[in-house]
């Protein structure tokens, strides 16, 4: 068995121009390196997203890799040092899109699982789940490959997500939960009229301006354990109205709220109507709200799992890294459902831009820490759990 | 001569679609009508847009009827009970766009004028300045027919604008003066990001509303003579933000402003800076403001000739009309440093709308009031001003 070079992976990966929902053959190539370690691999295709799930052994405990081979779009690509899929090295770098988020955290996990078979430290499963809709709706990526792996009975213990979790330095931070993300539309409605005559209209703009000020000023609480307070932002606002001398007859503003498990979705919708229908009172204008949950709070608690990583990342790094719940969603919103789940990946300074780069010392230096979670897992869990 | 029947004459301008900027031949008509008169006419074309001065008479006092020919669009003509241009007769009224604003008026004058010049009455002259772009932007219009007559060194001593100046019945209220109109741009920048990091990115959504909030709610007077208060209507604001997760850049809003003789545009202008700049002293937030004064406040002050309207329209009417400065603006803003205007038309309860119509008796009556304020100009200005 050869084992596998995670730089030269990460390049075979980033030259796939797998923007979501296209594969163009990024699962492929993962694919096909994983099979020749041994691993039973199943593609999973749900609408036009292809996924990947594949297991190394078939007792208990199974530590699942998960993350994403799609990317989110180079933007201008002229304006790029180097083409985005050409995965460039030069200064010691890795430029490319996905370089950061998070082809070269896969590869690195998968040149970990090489060394850690070959070792003979796999005492238990070993699996990736891979997903090309996680930049996207999300709707048919890992969330339905965890469905799929319920219904086949096929049981994940732990679960490290890839993702780029270190803001600045490897080593940086662990991400233990994430923040619950619920998007609002807040509707008022007036009547249409002239401008010249607005006791004969009723402008929904100023209602409307007052909820969002009342709502975005209004504190949602002090932080909850590692978590940052929760945080509304206003994000848009639609009128439409084209003409000078028409007061519009509705208003809407979108914004989406940001919280910690001081909350729930259902309860921060119904924190919305309570203040609303207490300044509707006041005021007398009238509203709609609909909201969506896109994710809920949640913490991993499973101290046994995160002192492992930790310990790792501070034997490879000598940085003891930070317990964090900071920054987006990830498809560890899916996972934490099913088993205890932490996020440790490359430094993502440059996700998402032009310009996308990694070190090439953080490439080795993520594999060695992968390799040190593995045989550390195995030892720590190996036998405890069925 | 022929006398001139003010409904046949409102039926044939109805029946010439003139949307604006078309004229479909409806200056035609009333050039026509006019010439068969003894009024000497000119043609002045600017840009896509016709108008027509036409004058009786060569000696002062000039007495100007200023009116429109151009009509707004129809909307779903399907959704009318008669077709828009039909002019149909129903009921004792005049059915069609334009039939309140203001073709009747038009043709009511006419028809004024027709029996005032057999009667001998017009000791002076009698002039008609008719545009077709009242109802558009008005810049090739009225303004550039006023130019044009100043040019020329031709003089209007006072000047009678058809508009439908009656809300309800006819002899409701005869317009004085006008609120002055300025538009407004008001963009605040803030600094994008993500939603899940609003720390890094400034949000410049909450700095508008609350700019916006105080200029809305910060009473500008309390009113001035026949004026109603000055008076703010936000009625648009613009993101343009698809994103959910994204903090946008920038939020631009518009509001009007129809003010009062307490102030000018630029003393509008000035106030709403100083309103903004203690704002942003409070707040931190920059701000661009970028106005444009569509019209100054006016107020005619000449009682002889508002008091000759009143005693005619009471006279025929049984009614003492109102002086008002409510509604929008119209082309007396532009009138108002050449000459005293009032306006003095139909009912205007249907203008713009879908089913738009007048009463016949209404149309009769409007021609004895013009007839009648024709006859009493003529004693009351005749030989007074040269
Ligand atoms: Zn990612
Ligand atoms: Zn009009």
């Amino acid at each position: 068995m050869t084992k596998i070079d995670p730089i030269e992976l990460s390049r075979a990966l980033i030259k796939r121009p797998s923007v979501t929902p296209a594969d163009e053959g990024a699962l492929d190539v993962l694919e096909g390196v994983l099979k020749e370690l041994g691993f039973k691999t199943t593609r999973l295709k749900f609408a036009e997203v292809d996924n990947l799930y594949a297991q190394f052994g078939e007792t208990a405990p199974n530590l699942c890799f998960a993350g994403h081979t799609d990317v989110v779009p180079p933007g201008n690509e002229a304006a790029w040092a180097s083409p985005p899929f050409d995965a460039e090295i030069k200064d010691g770098k890795l430029w490319g899109r996905g370089a950061a988020d998070m082809k070269s955290a896969i590869a690195a996990f998968a040149a970990a699982a090489s060394r850690a078979i070959e070792a003979g430290a796999v005492k238990g499963s070993l699996s990736f789940l891979i997903t090309g809709d996680e930049e996207g709706p999300a709707i048919n990526g890992t969330k339905k490959v965890l469905a799929w792996l319920h219904e086949q009975k096929i049981r994940i213990n732990h679960c490290l997500v890839g993702e780029p979790s270190n803001p600045e330095i490897m080593g940086d931070m662990i991400k233990v939960g994430r923040r619950g993300s619920i998007n609002c539309w807040l509707k008022v409605k007036g009547k249409q009229g002239h401008v010249a005559y607005p006791h004969r209209a009723q402008n929904p703009i100023p209602a409307l301006l007052r909820k969002l000020l009342r709502l975005s000023e209004t504190p949602l609480d002090d932080g909850y354990e590692r978590f940052q307070p929760s945080n509304l932002e206003i994000t848009d606002i639609h009128i439409g109205n084209p003409a000078h001398n028409v007061i519009p007859e509705k208003a809407t503003a979108r914004f989406n709220i940001r919280f910690n498990p001081n909350w729930t979705g259902p309860s921060i919708d119904a924190w919305l109507r309570e203040q609303l229908d207490a300044l509707a009172t006041e005021t007398g204008a009238k509203y709609e709200l609909e909201t969506i949950v896109s994710g809920e709070a949640f913490l991993t608690t499973d101290m046994n799992f995160l002192s492992l990583i930790a310990d790792c990342v501070e034997k490879e790094t000598d940085k003891r890294p930070e317990y964090s719940t900071s920054g987006g969603t990830s498809d560890a919103r899916f996972i934490k459902d099913f088993a205890p789940v932490a996020e440790f990946g490359m430094v993502g300074a440059t996700m998402h831009q032009t310009d996308e780069h990694v070190g090439l010392s953080d490439i080795e230096t993520l594999t060695d820490i992968y390799e040190a979670i593995i045989a550390g897992y195995f030892q720590k869990f190996g036998g405890v759990q069925k």
